[in-house]
C-alpha cells in the first residue's frame, strides 16, 4: 500500500489553495454542504467551521462527508478569513455578517437578511439593525455577475427565486402580465430542524401545499419581476413533495406579446449561450439532471389551447439555490474561474 | 383454535350476498383493487375474475390480497353476473362492455371508451365501435346520482377529472374565465406495465411533467367545464411524483365574479352538505388523510393579492379516482346504500 | 343527493353496537388507527378518545380519518367502558391500566408494562408498580388464545417479537440452537415524535441498524423462545428502512434436527392451517401483501450451502404488530368472531 | 459575462489529460456514471463512449449530465484508447475485453465475465470463451494493489463482495467458522431494464428478500474466503430496499477466537491505517455517509448474549460497488495518484 499512499494526500493539500474560507454556521444542510465543496474547491482553503452549539468538536465526527482535521469553533472565533458563508437563520446572520464586513472578509450571506429593500424588509420581518444596508448586491450570478465581482458583500437569493427568476429572464422583454408559479421542492428546503412537518411518516405518500397566504419568498419573487414599479400579477405556491433534494418549477404566463414556441426557445437560446450553468432544453426536465450539480435546466413552451407561456424549470435546491450558487458568487468576487469547485 | 375457527369464516360467506358481481381484466391495479373490495362487499359476492393471460390459475397465487378459491377465467367466459366492473385498456374495453350490456349485466366501465361525447372520441382516439353509446352516463356519482341509479352502463371518471370537476362544480354559477390544473399522481396511475417511466430509479428523488403537448384527459375535463358551449381558458398540467397512490391538484381560477374566501367556503359547505365522500376542509388537504378511502378533501381560498380563486384537492387515485368510485356507481345502479363496502 | 342520503349512515349507527370502547392515548400512531379501526367496528362503539393534550378539541379536527363526533377526553376521564385500549408510553401506561382494571373494564395494554415477568422487567426497565401483575397474559392471539379469552388484561406484543415468535413457533419441537433475527422495520416503529433520526432526509435512501447494544424487544424475544430456562444463543439487530410501515424479518436459525425445506412447509402448514391470519407462502412474502390487513405471512426454507434454516417474515407493524392483534385479542376477550372489524 | 466565460471551459479541455479513456457500453447505470466521472478525471480524456443502439446520437442528448460533444459509437469502433472501462452484460463482455486487450489497451471489465476460476465460472455460468484468462485480476483495490498495478486486465468486484470482503479480511486471522451476510441494496443494483420487480409501485413502501437459492455473488463470495480450501459455512441473503443507491450489509460471524470488541476496533484501525477510501468507524455507518463517494465504512462490534462478531459495511453500490473501484484501479493500473477522480 506504500507505494501509492504518499500521493494520495496530494490533492488534498491546501498549500497551494490561495485563498482561506470559513463556514459560519454549519449545523443545518447548507453549512455542511459548503464545507464539503470548500474542502475539493482548488483555491479556497477550508479554515474555519463554527456552530456555537459544536464549538470544541471535530468537525468529522460529526459530519463525516467533510473530512478535515478541523475543531467547530464558535461564531465569534471565525477572524481573519478572506471569504466567508454565513449560514445562519433569518435575523442570526445580520449583526455576524456585519463583523466580518467590518474585518475586511468578502461575505456570501446564505440567509434572507439582505436580499430585500428595507422597505420590503420591515414589511415582512420587522425592523432590520443595518437598514443602510439594504438591498445587499442580489447574488443571481447570471443576472448581475458586473456587480458581484465588484462587491463585498453579496445576499445570496432563496432557492425558489433562483429557479423562477433565471426562468422568467427572458420573458421580461415580452411584457409579463400574470404569473403563477406553482413550486415543487424536496424536504430539505425546510431544514433540518426536526418537526411534525418533516417527519418521514409525514412526507412520504403525501405532498403538503403550503405557504399559501404568503410565502418569504413572495416578496423576494416581486422585486426580481418588478420592472419601474410594475409587475405582474403574481401568485405563488409552494408544495412540499416527497424527495429530498430538488425544486421543480411550473409557471403559467400570460405576457403582452404572443410568440411561438419555436421564437420562445430561439429567446432563450441566444439569453442563455454563454452560460455554462443554465441549459435551456427541449423537453421538461428532470431533477436528476440536476441533481449534485450547479445547473439550472429551462423548459419553454405555448399552451396553444389556452394561449399561455408554460415553463417548466428545475434546479437543485441545496446547489444552484444555496450552496453552488454561493460558490459560484465567491468565485466571481474573488475573480477565480466560475465554475472552479463546481460539477 | 378450534372455538374460534368455526366463526372466522361467517363474515366472508357469500350466502347473504344478494348480487354477484365480476371483474373483467385483473391483470393491472384496477381490477385487483376491485376483486380486493368485493371480496368484503356485503351484498356484492364476487363471483369472477377474468385475465386473459392468467386464465386458469388460482386468483390468489397471483393477487395474494384476494383471498379467494377462484380461478381467473378468460374474459368471454364472463357471463350471467348482477354486476361487471370492465378494467381493460381502452379500445380493448368497448367489445367487451356491448357483450355483457346485452346479456342484461349492469356494468361500470373503467376505460376511457365510453366517456366522451362521439364527437370528441373520435378526435382524441379515433373510431369508435358503437358510437350510438356515446356518451355514457358520466360517473361522477355526486354530480349525476339520478342518471346513474337509472343507467345500465356508466362510464367511471378519469382520475384527474373527478378531482378537478368535483373541485370546480360549486364555481361554474360565478362563470369561469380561466382555469389551470396543476396536477400531481402518484405513479399508479401510469399503470402497471414496466417501463422506463415507471423504473424506481426513474421516479424516485425525481418529479415528471409530463403530457404538456395534451393529455388524453384534457377533453373530458373540457366536456365537464363546458357550459352551453362556452368553456373556459384550460390549461392542465400533470407531474408524476415519487409515491404510488393520490392526486393531489391545485386549481388557479379566474371567474367573473369575485367572492371572498370566506363566501367561497359558505358555498362549497352548502354544495357538499349532504355528500358523505366530499369534504371541504379549512386548510388544504392532505393525501394521508384521503389515502385507502373513498373521500375527497376539497380547500378553496383567494390569492389576494393576485385576485385569483386557489383551490387543493386531493384523492385516492385507484379509490375515488377509479375503484371506489366504481363501486359507489354500482350501489347507486342496483339500489344499495352508496357507501357500502367503502371506507 | 335526497334518496340515497338517509341510507349513508346506517351502517355508521352505533345503536346495534354490543360493547363500548375506548382509545386511552390517541397522539400516537397506535391510538390514531384504533380509534379508525373502532369506528367501523360492527360490535364495538367508540365511546371515548383521550388525549391529555389536545382535551377537549373534536378528535376529527386533529385525526380527520376518524370521522366521530366526540371531542378528545382526558385519560382519567374515560371511565365505564366494556373495552379500553392503552396505548401510552411505557411507565405511562400502568397506573391507567390498573385503574381501569379496577373500574371492571377488558384492558388491551400495547405499551410493554405487561409483558414481561418482574425479574426482566426491573433488569431492563427498572421498578414496577404493580409486580403483582406481571406478567400479564401476552396476547399472541395465535398461541394463547385460551388465556387470551379468559383475562381481563392482556399485555399486546411488540411488533418485532410478534413476527419473529409466529415464525420460530413451529420450530421449538425441533430443538433451537440459534438464531439470529436480522429485522427491517418502516419509521412508524420509532414513533410519531419528531427527532433527527426520524426526519425525512435522515431516513429516506439511507438504513440504520440501531440498538445493537440491546434492544428493549430483546427480553420479549427471549421469553418467546425460552423453554424451561433453556433458549438457544440469541441475536437480534432492527434495521430502519425508508418506508412507513411493515416488518420484514430475515431470520437464520440452526436446530438440533435437519429437515428437509419440504418437510419444513409440511409442519407449518399443519401448525397453521386453522389460522385465518397466518399464512404459509411458497416464496418470501412481501410487505405489499400485508400492508394495511392483520396478515402474517411466513416464508420457510433451508439454506443447503450451509445447513441452516432460513425464515423470512412479514407483518404489518402497526396491525398484527399493535392495533390489529389488539383488536383481535379484545374480540377474543369479549367472545366476538376474532376478525371482527378486522381486513 | 465576457470576463469568465474564457476561464469556465478551461478544467474541462482535455488538452493536458495524458491518457484515452473508453466506456464501452454506456446504456446502463454504470457506463452512464462512469462517463461523468471521466469527464471530470484530470489525466483520464473521454474520447469514446460506446452503445449498439445508440450509435450516432449525440451522448448528451441520451445522458444531459455527460456534458461533451461526443457521438455514440459501437462497441466494434473503440480501438486505440488508453484505458477502457467495459459495462456490458455477463457474457457480452468476455469477446470485447478480450479484442481491447490484443490491442493493447489496459482494461477494467465490470462484468461478472472473469472474476471467478475457470472451475466456478463454467459451475454458475457455463461455458467461458477464454478460460484461459480466468481468473482475472480481480480489483479489490485494497486488497490486490500490487497485482493490480501490474495487470492488463482487471475483473472489477460485484457490489456485494466489495463491503463484504473488505469487512471481513481483518478476521482471517481469527480463523473464520460462520459467516451470516445479510444484505440490503437499493434498486439500482438490479440494473436500469424495466421489469415488474423494479417498477416503483412494486419496490416503494416495499421490501424483497431474494436469490434465497443462489445469489450469483455467491461463488465470488465463496472464493474471497476461502483459504487452502477451506471457507466458512457462508449463507448470503440480499434484500431489495426502497432506496436507489446503497449497500449497508450487516454481517455475523462466529471464528475460532474470540476477541473483545475492543481489541477487533483496534485490529480493524491498524489494517485500514493507511487507506483513504476505508474508513473504521465508532458506530455504525449511515448510506448518506458514503453516498455519492468511492469511500467504504466499516464498525465491528462483539454481541455479548450471543458469542457473535457482527459487522456493518456501507457503500454507494455504483462508486465503491462498480465505477468507483474500476476508477481506483484504472489509476493504479496507469500509476496514477489512487484517489484521483474520485470524491
Amino acid at each position: 500500500m506504500s507505494t501509492t499512499s504518499v500521493s494520495i494526500e496530494a490533492s488534498g493539500s491546501s498549500a497551494a489553495k490561495t485563498f482561506s474560507a470559513a463556514v459560519v454556521g454549519a449545523s443545518g444542510y447548507t453549512g455542511a454542504l459548503l464545507a464539503e465543496l470548500l474542502m475539493r474547491h482548488p483555491a479556497l482553503a477550508l479554515s474555519a467551521v463554527s456552530s456555537d452549539t459544536q464549538a470544541g468538536t471535530p468537525v468529522a465526527a460529526v459530519l463525516p462527508r467533510v473530512r478535515t482535521d478541523l475543531d467547530f469553533c464558535r461564531h465569534d472565533d471565525v477572524a481573519g478569513v478572506d471569504a466567508a458563508f454565513v449560514c445562519l437563520p433569518e435575523g442570526a446572520a445580520a449583526p455576524i455578517v456585519k463583523r466580518l464586513l467590518d474585518a475586511g472578509s468578502r461575505v456570501v450571506d446564505l440567509s434572507p437578511d439582505f436580499r430585500l429593500s428595507a422597505e420590503a424588509y420591515s414589511e415582512w420581518y420587522g425592523e432590520h439593525p443595518y437598514p443602510e444596508l439594504l438591498p445587499g448586491v442580489y447574488g443571481l450570478t447570471e443576472l448581475n455577475r458586473a456587480q458581484i465581482a465588484a462587491a463585498q458583500l453579496v445576499a445570496n437569493p432563496g432557492c425558489y427565486p433562483t429557479a423562477a427568476l433565471l426562468a422568467l429572464e427572458p420573458l421580461h422583454a415580452l411584457g409579463l402580465q400574470d404569473v403563477i408559479i406553482d413550486a415543487k421542492s424536496g424536504v430539505s428546503g425546510a431544514g433540518k430542524a426536526p418537526s411534525e412537518r418533516t417527519h418521514f411518516c409525514s412526507v412520504d405518500s403525501d405532498l403538503l401545499a403550503y405557504g399559501i397566504g404568503g410565502h418569504r419568498h413572495y416578496p423576494e419573487l416581486q422585486a426580481g419581476l418588478d420592472i419601474d414599479g410594475h409587475g405582474p400579477a403574481l401568485s405563488f405556491l409552494p408544495h412540499m413533495v416527497p424527495m429530498q433534494r430538488g425544486i421543480l418549477e411550473t409557471i403559467y404566463v400570460r405576457a403582452e406579446q404572443h410568440p411561438t414556441a419555436c421564437e420562445l426557445r430561439k429567446l432563450y437560446a441566444v439569453v442563455y449561450a454563454d452560460e455554462r450553468f443554465v441549459e435551456v432544453c427541449d423537453e421538461p426536465p428532470r431533477l436528476r439532471d440536476v441533481a449534485g450539480t450547479n445547473y439550472c435546466r429551462i423548459f419553454v413552451t405555448v399552451d396553444e389551447r389556452a394561449g399561455r407561456i408554460v415553463l417548466v424549470v428545475a434546479i437543485d435546491n441545496l446547489l444552484k439555490g444555496a450552496c453552488g450558487q454561493a460558490l459560484q458568487n465567491m468565485n466571481v468576487m474573488l475573480g477565480l474561474p466560475e465554475q472552479e469547485g463546481l460539477l
